[in-house]
């Protein structure tokens, strides 16, 4: 028996494109004389629809898409991810299923029986969990098919008290499959190898586990779905952040002659990846080509430069320099050495004018109040008001170029550098950005050296520099990601040999801060904490602050 | 026995004062000779601590603060809502429990049962749902103690499969207490004395009921606890819209001799206390006095800085008139009657110079292109900047005045119009804003009749209106209120009538728009259905758009 995984990337809601999107996947694993082919979860909607379920209207156009797709079924069989109607008088309206389409119709709708419900989950907001479960038949073969969470260490998992594999096991089944929309961050793929691994050693079968690829918004899915053998070892990868469709004999994947040994690329060639997935498909699904941004001279806008021509081609990302009395320099030749070196479109224009007379507006109404802050965030909305109006003129989305040290401690102008249709970096601690810069300068200078050696500054007064009112960023960012990422409180991070005051002021401002980052662009996801919908914190609180 | 019911406003993460004001009720009931004391729902934390609940810190302030009041607890016992951790091996790491304090420590912790985990909610985030029901003893009386969802509906609600007061009932406790964080809207107090009555009739008991009252940045609490009788009718209604504490004579409640007959007050008149409270609780819980907002002449602005002067004291709200050249010149004397009405303090800052020097700055970098959407965004956000600055620089917090037909539509500038730390009017629509001015202007007129009777313009190009560019707002209002309110798809809502493109026209505004939603302030919450944390959209979506 043959078997394709069909690894895609589905648009949200678009029902004639993902229902396009399969089809053709059909006739090509037909082609490939696959007895069976097999999709990622939700892929009818696209991962994660959200609230859209919530719409009678919508499910019943998932269900109309995958009722025309299992028309052209009839020589090979399909799983596909969909929402289905739970029918019981009691419980959540839908299930997170997975319809199994033979002889031209939906034969089996399997559903899932495990629903995170934290970080960017939601799943328990739309869906109620299986409690019957049920093997697939098909050629002489039976298949435990399941959905995502279902296999995802659950013996280890102290959230669940169900082991979906454990009730399907009793059915001796030949194949274990699982769907997948699995998001994506740096230590995800090794992980994921890791649970899929006890699985098969635990149940001794071969695991056909498709996982979804794109970016949805903030959350980047990374593909790699993956055969496995019940050896554990691994008999194939698919292509990381694109699409891929292959076809596996059965027979072989049991009794594999070869192997494939998984080389996870470095940190940071991972972030790089899923960053340019992350725009590339936020301006495709969006139907937008161009890219603007406000290129400062700092390490920041140099990366999102780089990623979106990367993404967008170079000639697609517009480089706009807002220099202003307080600009060094530098970061006008700096600035000017990049764009030459990817050869980017690019405009000097200064921001000069604008600020004097925005000032001379204004300072009947300051009662002689001296310069500070204000003057400060002017210049940065000032900058924010021309990119803008060069987006709407052009129609080109304006990138952000904030970091996540900057987003945790509110070192950043809101209406002003924090603008943007997409944060690029939001998720990347700046120690991480400037591993980014050595990255993308592996094989040559790409952004200026001097770029990445000078100290970081915002340049709003006379020489400023950023670890003026900031710690410095190597410690910022431990102690950052102690609160951040792992959560741990203040007593914690002060026991690991952190400063108490460094701390407490660390954590005040991440909280106080929280106002600004509501308001923030959504922020590709790339760690196991990003800013955005995996971290729901009230604005008016005073914990920590 | 005597029962006191306190409703107190909370203040999330802030254990001080929290614990403090948890005291003072104690001393104040035990003053009133008291047996028992009831405070609302998660008391010690406010409600909804969201991820504050992930730290582990945070729970252990929570413990520690109820621990402390467990000590005054020695001639009177009291109900305190808190987190708990779940030490079973399985499960979420979190209870939604009720401490019962007496004779000076806590003498039984009761968990909620069911957790609502949909629209603002997302309990199931955080909590195991409770599986073990008890009752407490207390000076020869049952008491059967729930945590708000456990009563609310159960037998009409499909989400759930166990109800807890059937549990408890077996136990034939004489007493029904429920701690509550029942969030307002519009509707919601007469649906919850529906709710509440049907749990006395069913189960003949009298009911205590403390609701938490205060705002949440967006979610705004009413208060309103009641006290009901066996019969269903009710025996007394703590105050809307502010603290309260009343003591009751058990006895008493069950055969009452005097009932109070709720009125509920017309939808404008809930909507206004609701506003009023939420703007002050915002500014009072972040340490704020001030507001600042620009006043366009237009309905939205003027309702605004009514509701803002109502909250704060008019001499803390600031009001910026902000003309162009296409600002017409009722713009200015409407606003500046308003002024006056309310003896406000307010400036005239024209924005033409800005302007002017932006759009020369700009001009060399638009290629010969005409006036558009640019320069109607342009002012918006010099504006935005004008305001900004002022709001930064004497430290006040800048008032968004979109409505919610706006924010549904996507009329209005990002990084313009659309500033500001809290949306006022961001869940009324345009048609229940002109509602709430005539509301305002009952006993005489605040608000200018002319803001009242003129069509609403924006004011970006020479003689626009609102309605050149949208369906005017009476239809508008009714199409968005199928659509968000109550998740009606297209073909539901042209059966009912409405034009075939125009309904297509506006939910495709909806859905285009989400990025421009994704960025706006929180929005104060009246409404079933609000934009922000209740209503969760992909942003990168192709879905009826």
């Amino acid at each position: 028996m043959k078997i394709a995984l069909a690894q895609l990337n589905f648009h949200i809601g678009n029902f004639d494109s993902n229902k396009e999107k399969i089809l053709e996947a059909i006739r090509k694993a037909e082609a490939l004389k696959a007895d069976l082919v097999v999709f990622s979860e939700l892929a009818i909607t696209g991962y994660p629809p959200r609230d859209f379920l919530e719409f009678e209207d919508f499910v019943a156009k998932a269900k109309n898409a995958v009722d025309e797709i299992a028309i052209s079924c009839k020589n090979i069989a399909a799983i596909i991810g969909m929402p289905t109607p739970n029918t019981s008088k009691k419980g959540k309206l839908l299930f997170n299923s997975a319809a199994f389409l033979e002889d031209g119709k939906v034969k089996k709708i399997i559903h899932k029986t495990l629903l995170p419900n934290y970080d960017i989950f939601d799943e328990y907001r739309y869906f109620e969990p299986n409690r019957e479960f049920e093997i697939i038949g098909f050629r002489g073969k039976k298949i435990a098919l399941t959905i995502c969470e279902d296999i995802w260490d659950v013996e280890r998992n102290r959230l669940y008290t169900v082991n979906p594999m454990e009730e399907l096991i009793v059915h001796k089944p030949d194949i274990m499959i699982n769907i997948a929309a699995s998001p994506f961050n740096y230590n995800q793929a090794k992980i994921r190898e890791e649970v899929l691994r006890r699985n098969t050693l635990k149940y001794n079968l071969p695991l056909f586990y498709v996982n979804h690829v794109g970016a949805q918004t903030e959350l980047l899915f990374d593909g790699g779905s993956v055969v496995m053998a019940p050896s554990g070892k691994v008999v194939d990868v698919l292509n990381y952040f694109e699409e891929d469709l292959r076809v596996y004999e059965l027979e072989e994947t049991i009794r594999p002659k070869k192997f494939v040994k998984q080389e996870i690329p470095s940190k940071s060639a991972l972030i790089h990846d899923a960053l340019v997935m992350g725009i590339r498909n936020y301006f495709n699904k969006l139907g937008f080509k161009k890219a603007i941004l406000g290129l400062s001279g700092g390490i920041d806008s140099a990366v999102t430069t780089v990623l979106a021509a990367e993404a967008l081609g170079k000639e697609n990302v517009y480089n706009v320099l807002l220099p202003s009395k307080f600009s060094s320099d530098h970061s006008i030749s700096d600035s000017l050495e990049l764009v030459k070196n990817l050869q980017m479109p690019h405009d000097i224009i200064p921001i000069e004018n604008s600020f004097e007379t925005l000032n001379t507006t204004l300072e009947p109404y300051f009662h002689e109040k001296p310069f500070d802050i204000t003057e400060e965030n002017l210049q940065a909305r000032i900058r924010g008001v021309i990119l803008m109006a060069l987006s709407n003129k052009f129609g080109y989305i304006l990138l952000n170029t904030s970091n996540k040290s900057e987003a945790a401690v509110g070192y950043g102008t809101l209406y002003g550098d924090m603008n943007g249709g997409l944060s690029v970096l939001g998720d990347v601690y700046k120690t991480e950005v400037y591993e980014l810069a050595r990255y993308i300068n592996r094989n040559g200078e790409i952004i200026p050296e001097n770029i990445i050696l000078k100290a970081p500054s915002a340049e709003l007064r006379p020489g400023q520099k950023d670890q003026d009112s900031l710690p410095d960023y190597a410690i910022l960012d431990k102690i950052l990601y102690q609160y951040i990422e792992l959560r741990k409180g203040p007593s914690e991070i002060i026991a690991m040999g952190f400063e108490e005051e460094l701390v407490k002021k660390v954590l005040r401002l991440v909280n106080i801060n929280e106002y600004k980052r509501y308001q923030t662009p959504p922020i590709l996801r790339v760690s196991g904490k990003a800013f955005g919908m995996g971290r729901r914190m009230p604005i008016v609180a005073k914990y920590l602050s």
